[in-house]
């Protein structure tokens, strides 16, 4: 039951975030017991971000929400996947790319709470 | 001091979201202490969004932070009306729907905190 | 390591933005070891918003994360330092204002976490 929200500050192709979508589906199974099976994704492109009090660079915020929880070092390799995807896909400097973390204790699917 | 934000990949008429609204404010009540009177919606359609990989079907995902905490029961009543109320109104299927609950510290409103 | 996220249902020209972006910039560094210098910031504009069950009026509801935490006083100052931001920049009133915090254990940036 994870949840992935990518807002960026560039225009996303369809290739370039079916692309990001797949390299995170394979990212987030560094995280015991979570794959791609449970994993919702969300885009926001053309974002309006700023960073450091300025605008005029390429910008990611990343959110990963996951229900429960996992090591510190866990979620280390998951940060250095998606700013390497981020990188590589979009160009965007891995020093623009902000990754937060939520560990969620109540989540529903399917009308009831795991 | 609720706040309910609905991601969803499909398009809201007007006449959609206002349904909507009105059953997120009554169903809010199942968790004690809460009203219409104190809560704050956001919706955003046509989001890019994907579930096991697969953007093809109908997806929403929905946030709901409230300050304080509650029962798990409570949440339980309140996934399955809030599933209950995208299945009716847009198709979406329930098992393609996340309900992700946030329990919040530190909230503020008209200039300072509760 | 904060990001600031604003919600609002009404226009933001460039001016405001860049206005806001400032004062934001400025105010976050009530929370004691938070400055720009690592501020993010995210401005989401013309959203489909409504508190107490009502859209006709103008709405904001902002998000602070911050990495690790600060003291209640701290957060309290913020609160009424972003108030007044959205009152002064865009005439929204105070009370139909949210303000919610979130304290994060896990931040990356740069391709490692915290």
């Amino acid at each position: 039951m994870p949840f992935i929200n990518s807002k960026v500050n560039v225009k996303l192709t369809q290739e370039k975030q079916d692309s990001i979508k797949s390299k995170l589906g394979q990212a987030i199974s560094m995280v015991p017991g979570k794959s791609e099976n449970w994993l919702m994704l969300g885009f926001e492109d053309e974002c309006k971000l700023y960073f450091k009090g300025d605008s005029s660079t390429r910008i990611a915020f990343v959110e990963v929400k996951i229900f429960g929880s996992a090591s510190a070092s866990a979620y280390d390799k998951l940060t250095e996947a998606i700013c390497n995807i981020f990188n590589e896909e979009l160009e965007i400097a891995k020093d623009k790319i902000y990754v937060k973390y939520e560990e969620v204790e109540h989540w529903g699917w399917n009308g009831a709470n795991f």
